[in-house]
């Protein structure tokens, strides 16, 4: 075996111990690393608006990072016909910023909507009537971001690994401890801390700027012509429309995380709507000055595709050198990609919790732990998103194939939720505002149409194939939800507790301390008490008989005789005849001793039949069951 | 990977998959596998006492079976030194066939002092008042009784691949197929078909007396001088006492399985003991036969170790040629060695068995399963037995090693006791008696140190280590049973069942019919009941409160505020307050609703926090707890 998969043993050992620490010392381990409890209150403590300019690198990291591998993914597709259509990089990034504009157009008509924050699993939910259009709004976001994760954490990896080599074989497993990392980060819920993420971001975009600039001052000095750039307008034999379009989707990737300003928008300082629209505005400029320029770059100096130097890494080089300022920009992509995985955390547990109240996932997720935290959401993730890093070995590239698609499936769904809102709300300008919409639905439609198909065998099958699943699991959830609401529903005026008769029945296997206990227990009821024993031979039941009288027959006792030695059938077929006796509403009352241990391994030394005919009885009967235990002093 | 993994992988699959089709539909594959259960009455069932001609191949497989490994392992030590040693052979026989007769004799004493069939663990227990002498024994002969599954079958494995070479690649994988079905046969419990399991062994002993036969016939033929017979004679330079010895520690493994008919004297016809003694006397001269002319051949032949061809397929091959009377003794030694692990598996589970209800082993490994045979016992052989196939792939070479050390530490054992009893109890000829059985447990005792010594870094070592180990780990569990009984123990004139009060505790959730249930069967008891509602915020508070007006408040209602969105902590505090308010032997009742649902996966969309509870509180605090259903309709 390679060293690698030493590692990754090693890995899967220390999460297992780590597994079993958690288990066996599970308060104190969870104390350590989730830190103590919070109050509820604290959720309600005030928390402050930002700034628009504070918020803008906060709520963009998920976007603008994807600078860092959306031109890449784009260029990987173009250069499986030669460096003869490098060119064509540059019309596509034109029309993926213009695509970026219309989307900010309409995220913008999104805020004037919906100033409470608006995602679109909101829109689908205010807009259409069937509940399948919401849910698959956010099964669609769901999906996109665990691959989000995946794909950030890969692409930090793959940030780092450009600079040091030597990290290469290990970027699965680094990317899985960085996985494990934003799991405790996120657990123990250090939100409130989130104005000190801004300068990351802050940092990278000074970074990204400074190397198209620079770029540009390298260019002037060529006067505009340089060595390396490859031919332009050549057409390359075997362009086909697809490819062209998958390149474009490919692209498109770096558009994700759009949607987060929009359901933000309670966060920003008054006026909320026009700081949002602000800083919406900022981010799209920006946005669409580091793709265009970051791209005219990768051509004008013909970067090649590298699986181990991502392009971000060699026109860094190019333009900086090796050193410090390289160091800068290699450790911030990283950095602002790790915030993007995890905002994005963030945002799969919220928005599972929203939809989880909603009744159309587990309730679970809904739930708030110890840090008030969603902390189901956040395993949900984390394990999930784990899964793909290990099965594509941290690749990025050939995640991305499955990237997206969620994306602007949901983007989708929320353009034309809000036209159906204008056409029902109208509003000013409603008719301009709706045309936004509408030409924001087609082209988003029409984008989200060439994903599928473009990128169909490469991955994106598992994706169509996938959600559909999850939309109609997520509504027979809901249906069970309700289903169990309808059956627990009750007339406060008509249904009340009312007594009936309770025949308890102790089970008893000789006459010990135990079974003394758990009779005393049963007479301290004020029921009708029969012991029952199941009898294996007759030696043994002829000895019960003998010492019960001699016990002075404390309640009466019914012998069941086993041919095969099994507890179930004789019990089940006396209960069996019992039910047969008994009027509507009385209830059948079994009680059961049970051993409780010093030891833990002490428990394999008794038998568990108890625990089992408990559980079989409770499937298969309608039966009260009360446990009566025996506290074992050694 | 190579193919074999991949079958490997596939057999792991097909057994997981075996293994949820078991749990999922438990009894009905159950059924197909196993049988229908039987009644106990069969036990009682007259069993047909054995000729003891008949009886002789029966009990002798597991002894007889073992010169198809023993020879080859003791020739594998000595070969170390080059063909000069190879004639070390022949008197390491002739040592190992005097140990044979000497055990032989010891033996016949143990058939005379018990008749009822007396193991090494009944005559420990019986001459010696500490109890770990004879859990030592027990402990001793379940360990060798493991490795006896795992070298049979490996041998087993050993003869079929050396007919079929194709097989090789397979052997792990088919081993532990074998064990399996093993494992079936067992469970299903056709030991009453015993006689038909003579014939095989019958066969396989006419085979290597053939064998033997027919090679004095070739000798004659060459005049007794064979090209091929290396050096007799020789003193190889690196030759030690402790390689000696250790060869003839392997060679020792083919005297494993002698003690089987001193425990089965009880099947014999009468006269009982003659028969028994009849059948030794016969079964030691043919194993002494067998094994002094298989060698002798061995030699003579010149035949070598070689791991993909047995010796004893070998000799079959050069005596026979590679016709049917070849592949009549490859299937016979197959079918014997395979007869040998599986009434190793009946040793084991009934030697289990006895010692379980003696409480120095759980008590689970006492009791008989559907088909009356311990399948637990069954079980746990089987488990042990394959991993020590898998770990050491199936090599019997490298698990002599570990081999026979236990089995001459119960022969000692049981020696040591035979002379304790002719001390005690004297009897005809006791003085004879008790000289057989002195020199018996002296020569046991230095060969338990010559094989401890000798094996010592060759894996014995793990025997010497783990022996121990068990045996304080039995004594343990022993302790634990007799101090359960004491504190179970009652005085049937005191001790007896007596009313106390009862605080019943209902935990509500909210008001719904699962309320209603549970305080439905509350008020049926004759008891005080309360019930409790932990809120995580003011408003659901106000609501519950209102609602338990408006339902006519049916009984106390407590609420517990609980600021860290935790049941436990306030529930426990509550009980606290309780048990403190209290009269001693008074008892405090929880009443838990809980969902039965139809399909199995709505459990993951239903809070288990009544399960935990439920075990917390079982664990931290000493109260009775009802569990009353609700059984979902859909």
């Amino acid at each position: 075996m390679g060293e690698v998969e030493w590692l990754n043993i090693a890995v899967v050992i220390v999460v297992a111990f780590l597994g079993w620490l958690g288990i066996s010392h599970f308060n104190s381990v969870k104390r350590v690393l989730i830190g103590r409890p919070m109050k509820s209150e604290a959720l309600r403590s005030n928390r402050t608006l930002l700034l628009w300019w504070i918020a803008l690198p906060i709520l963009s990291a998920d976007l603008y990072s994807s600078v860092a591998y959306g031109p890449e993914a784009g260029m990987s597709e173009l250069v499986q016909l030669g460096s003869g259509a490098k060119w064509l990089i540059l019309p596509l990034t034109v029309a993926t910023v213009l695509l970026l504009a219309i989307l900010i157009n309409s995220y913008i008509m999104g805020v004037l909507a919906y100033p409470n924050g608006g995602g679109a699993y909101a829109i689908a939910k205010n807009n259409f009537k069937q509940p399948w259009v919401a849910v698959t709004a956010s099964s669609a976001l769901l999906v996109d971001y665990v691959l989000t994760v995946a794909v950030s954490v890969s692409a930090a990896m793959a940030a780092i690994a450009s600079a040091y080599p030597i990290v290469t074989p290990y970027r699965t497993t680094l990317a899985l401890v960085c996985i494990l990392v934003m799991v405790i980060i996120n657990l123990r819920g250090v939100a409130e801390a989130a104005n000190l993420l801004a300068w990351p971001t802050f940092l990278f975009m000074a970074c990204m700027l400074a190397l198209i600039f620079f770029g540009f001052a390298d260019e002037v000095r060529h006067g505009f012509v340089q060595a390396a750039t490859p031919a332009f307008g050549t057409v390359p034999k075997d362009l086909t429309t697809l490819l062209i379009l998958k390149a474009f989707s490919s692209t498109c990737s770096a558009l994700t995380g759009i949607e987060t300003i929009s359901n933000s928008v309670p966060i920003f300082r008054e006026p909320k709507q026009k700081n949002a629209i602000k800083t919406y505005i900022a981010l799209g400029i920006l946005e669409g000055v580091t793709l265009l320029g970051f791209t005219y770059h990768l051509y004008v100096r013909g970067i090649t595709v590298n699986s181990s130097n991502t392009m971000l890494s060699q026109l860094a080089g190019l333009t900086f050198g090796h050193g410090w300022i390289y160091q800068l920009i290699t450790w911030s992509t990283f950095v602002v990609l790790i915030l993007a995985a995890n905002s994005t955390f963030n945002g799969f547990s919220q928005l599972a919790a929203i939809v989880a109240s909603d009744g159309y996932l587990p309730r679970k997720l809904a739930q708030r732990g110890d840090r008030l935290s969603y902390s189901n959401g956040i395993l949900m993730v984390a394990a999930l998103a784990g899964l793909l890093v290990a099965l594509f070995h941290s690749n990025t590239n050939s995640l991305i194939p499955l990237y997206a698609i969620g994306v602007f499936v949901s983007f989708t769904i929320a353009q034309v939720g809000l036209v159906r809102r204008w056409n029902r709300v109208k509003g000013r300008h409603w008719r301009i505002n709706r045309a936004i919409n509408g030409v924001g639905s087609i082209v988003t439609m029409v984008v989200t149409v060439i994903f599928a198909v473009t990128k169909f065998t490469s991955g994106a099958w598992l994706i169509i194939v996938i959600l559909p699943l999850f939309v109609s699991f997520s509504l027979s959830i809901s249906r069970h939800y309700q289903e169990v609401a309808r059956q627990l529903r009750i007339d406060l005026a008509k249904d009340r507790p009312t007594a009936h008769k309770v025949t308890s029945i102790v089970l008893v296997s000789g006459i010990h301390r135990v079974v003394d206990n758990t009779l005393s227990f049963a007479k301290s009821l004020g029921t009708n008490v029969i012991a029952v024993y199941v009898g294996f031979d007759e030696a043994s039941i002829e000895k019960i008989q003998k010492r019960w009288e001699e016990w002075g027959s404390p309640c009466e006792l019914v012998v069941l005789r086993s041919q095969y030695r099994s507890l179930l059938a004789p019990i089940s077929s006396f209960i069996h005849d019992l039910e047969a006796k008994k009027s509507e509403g009385d209830y059948i009352h079994i009680l059961m001793p049970q051993f409780i241990m010093r030891k833990g391994w002490h428990n394999l030394l008794h038998n568990q039949s108890a625990l089992i005919l408990r559980a079989w009885l409770f499937l298969h009967k309608d039966v009260v069951i009360t446990t009566v235990p025996f506290h074992l002093k050694k």
